[in-house]
């Protein structure tokens, strides 16, 4: 019986949790300077080394805003991560097994949203072709769009859903967890914020950077106006040159820049399904949630791009609760049986 | 020496405060089920029965969202009401005499907008022509468009602005702290708010009013949504009864629906002054401030509208200062000498 | 039929409201400067003048900190102040008619607790004796013990539980609503945030207090250093000058000083009801009510407080509600008629 | 060259991490029922395996309420944990390499205080003894006193100067950083909120660490409560079962219960240290910080521990900084340089 790594025996996860590192080609060289050497972390299901060639349909887990391999791994007292939960699933049999692979999406920014930016370096191809590569070629997967599916949380959840849209034949269903989508609700409020916090900073964006990264401690207002500069770095890059982006937003008023606006809905979820209808009829399952009190409203972003899937005349499992933006991990227990469940098996 | 009021001497102003209950026409029969009787609140300067013959430039000031007059005229230790701040300036010699009067605009509601509604009743037209008419009759005013300036705060600002566009020739200057403008910022970010509290009462808008009332406290997404109420109501009635109101965003999924939203629009001082250049070139001076911090994001409203008023040719003062959007009054410091420099005087 | 006051106008109140203006001797020269005039708010039952030579029972209204006359008698839409609840109460026949008076215990440093101080002046003597012969010299009430009963919010609630005990002989009932009592929780734990204020301003209390008069807006550390410098010159003065304050704390490290505490416990009505039997039994109604979410603790004081009365068996009409600190006025609904039912009437 | 851990990898540090897992005899059948082997993560200096006779001193790091060794390893993006701190110290020769140990003081409660106690288990002694047994016979350390400090944050930083009181002769320096001390201020004004839920669950602390158990999301108070029941646990405990606690407070009137609070200030530092002179005297460094807007008093703490120490006549190291309670981490760049300077080396 192989000895469990450290990082499974301070989960408590009976399966095994390997971390892998890799060379993502598609990020070779990226604008922003970002490393392309990537951890892959992998949760094997308990019974994978004793049965030595039997194969598993593999959930790619996308994390959110702020978030990397080495936080999504992390764990804390009293709370359940995302491998901590498929293990919980697996051995209470609850879900067949699966191979769980935790997808390092981070930029210097804060994160990518998965999408190839002439700014960040290719993200998506990235995803796609060097990490489910790697894990195809590493682990006992069924290597096949039937055998793959992916999910994620608020950026990861977008990050989801761009991957199916934008590559279809890699997955063949999806989750988004309090995903990002309808940015004119989810973003767009916080324009104001960020116009404030630039100005202070003569609009000098590596200047502001810099100054966030060097704060021991940072507010509120610093987290929005660095999250909303990695979302105009993916979705409105000015060149191929750290800090060369497009800001949605007038620099003398404040008020909204429709032209650079349009260019971020060109990525909004909300705004693009209808115009895919075959990369989503593909899917096996389509699946949404959020907590109806989102601090962001993605909940009536999951709404908005459930109604216009549905007019497309496919299928979707939409989920409401009770709660906010924060630590809905538990809605993985919901979200990663239905995923296996539609996925191939041998 | 006449006696002044009990108001005066609770207030501690050294001119007089009178109070008088009007009967308003233009509100008579309201649809909503309002008040036709309506409290003005009168300051007077100092000098004013000593100098019998004299007569007063004056300024109408507009309270914001759930104010009238009663909760205008309110004093609280520590702090400073917009009548002792006025009574503070020409006592100190910092402003010229001048007639202060407060004017209500509150609705069932929580506010009328100063607009005339097919839903709420004629708000502006009571304004520029009942409750001036009534002051102009009873207190030696300057009854001309020379005479009279308005300023509020918030959504008094708005009224203010509002009232010059609407009906040019009645008052020669304007001040708006901190009032409603770009919609797009203000406003909007709440409507995903407004969605699910509503849906919580099944969009029984009635329902929700009635439970409102009968609670002896609210949460701040129950004020929320009545003040998204009070603007529907204002901006776009759907008719003459009471609650027969257009929602601007839908309610099934609660994204925008802009054919609603557009009629806000038709109302929001940021997108209307470019086509009212004559109506604003006849002011003496066009006055805007917000603090930097406005959570309504005031701030870049004012911008707005202040470039906008540039872009035809008009000076606009413009100040920002480092504040949120509560407990503005000390700005009044500022404006209301302004404000009556400009005004006639005897 | 006479003419009801602007302030009852305002109001909607039916009964009518007068306000005096008393010259306080017990205030006379106090030591902090405060005015010795004071305004005396009453609210008359909507009968009065029409039964000319009815007498009334009469309650008398202490506000809590930060309070006064003027703030107490103010209005705001969709709140009901206490002598709006008094009017309704008597209106709609759940209180027999009774007159209302609203005591101002306010001094520079935010409020007196109504005790007599070497610091700031008698306000408990202003209180039973020029306030109440104020009161009972210009007004029909049954100038008895019998026919008084006196009530309050918390600083109020306390000052009305410290003049029962205090002045036995003067009301026959109290009601304390949220009042200040077991200061081992409801003050004790500011005593960290008021160092670290004071010490900025290197325990000059004077600079401290003129700077917080200078601001036009202030923080919750800065009030809070306020209210317990209140507290202190009622409760631990050193002398008769102003700011000649004993501090509950040490200054260099800020830990407490048992010596000063014990000073401000004499006052704590949970630690000296238990030795006041004959002033308690004297009464004819004891009732204490408080939110179970008091952050101040004061649900616990109120229970100390009851279960101690209750040990000198005499009974306590003790109530607890789900809600917080602010905004309780409520609770009027439930003690106005409570005590008014108690008292004699004609 | 050895090959960096998984853990190191994810962390980037120079220095490897290793994480073992041991067996407490201290802990074994602990009536707490929680577990008895426990992980041990251990940081070794680059250099470590090349020079391999090499002795190193040792920090032994001591988490905070709600910690493990599982969440002192995690990292997350732009923020630097207490290993990546050591490294980066040693990489940048701002601190002599050093081991650095991590001690897991986890209980069902959500700590143990790093104390003794019939009911949690003896975690000093397991700390002490077996923790500092297994880096002694593992690793080179320096396996005397002199070769040893320790240091913690918040209940780590208690911990820290609990065990230096009570096994003097283990450490010869310790950090407390934001460490728990002067209860009356800490910790007391909790009771009331604490009281308040346990009322609501009638006083069945099983009942209710079960409920805070299987719930997926908790609010302050909870937690809150959950802390108190932790600290109980390890300052008053009745008996050696599960949940057999002594609270400090009356059950029926929330008001402090004078007997059992004394139990807990027999463990405050700040009450403690005057009595243990020679166990602080044959330290080299005493070395304590906290933030000065700390949210649990915990700077006027530790103001009050400096203020009694030096009253013995021995010096302390004393800090205070701009900053409240969380995420205070950046201290470790001063507290590890300067206990690894005073700790022997080879």
């Amino acid at each position: 019986m192989p000895v469990p790594s450290e990082i499974a025996r301070i989960l408590g996860t009976e399966g095994d949790v390997r971390v892998d590192f890799i060379e993502s080609e598609a990020l070779a060289k990226n604008p922003l300077g970002d490393p392309s050497t990537r951890a892959v972390a992998v949760y094997l299901p308990p019974e994978y080394d004793a049965q030595s060639s039997r194969r598993y349909p593999t959930l790619y887990v996308l994390h959110g805003y702020t978030g990397n391999v080495g936080a999504l791994i992390s764990s804390r007292p009293w709370e359940t991560n995302v491998l901590q939960w498929a293990d919980q699933l697996v051995r209470t049999r609850r879900m067949e097994p699966a191979i769980v692979v935790l997808v390092d999406g981070f930029t210097r920014l804060g994160g990518s949203q998965y999408v190839d930016s002439v700014h960040n370096g290719k993200y998506a191809t990235y995803t796609v072709r060097d990490v489910v590569g790697h894990v195809d070629a590493n682990y006992r997967t069924i290597p096949t769009e039937g055998g793959r599916a992916v999910l994620g949380k608020s950026s990861g959840g977008f990050g989801a859903m761009h991957l199916v849209l934008e590559h279809p034949g890699i997955f063949s269903a999806f989750a988004s967890h309090s995903g990002d989508s309808y940015f004119r609700y989810a973003h767009f409020p916080a324009f104001a914020t960020v116009h404030r916090m630039l100005e202070a900073h003569r609009f000098d964006l590596r200047a502001f950077v810099e100054a966030f990264e060097a704060k021991q401690k940072r507010g509120m207002p610093e987290y929005t106006t660095m999250e909303m500069l990695a979302y105009a770095a993916a979705y409105s890059p000015a060149g191929a040159a750290a800090f060369d982006i497009d800001l949605p937003f007038d620099r003398e008023t404040g008020e909204v820049r429709n032209d650079v606006f349009e260019r971020w809905l060109a990525f909004d979820p909300a705004e693009r399904v209808s115009s895919h209808r075959s990369e989503l009829a593909r899917l096996r399952l389509r699946y949404l949630d959020c907590g109806r009190r989102d601090e962001y409203n993605l909940d009536i972003g999951a709404r908005v791009v459930t109604r216009r899937i549905k007019d497309l005349g496919l299928t979707v499992r939409h989920e409401e609760f009770d709660d906010d933006h924060r630590n809905v991990g538990y809605r993985y227990e919901v979200s990663m049986p239905a995923l296996v469940e539609v996925l191939d098996k041998e």
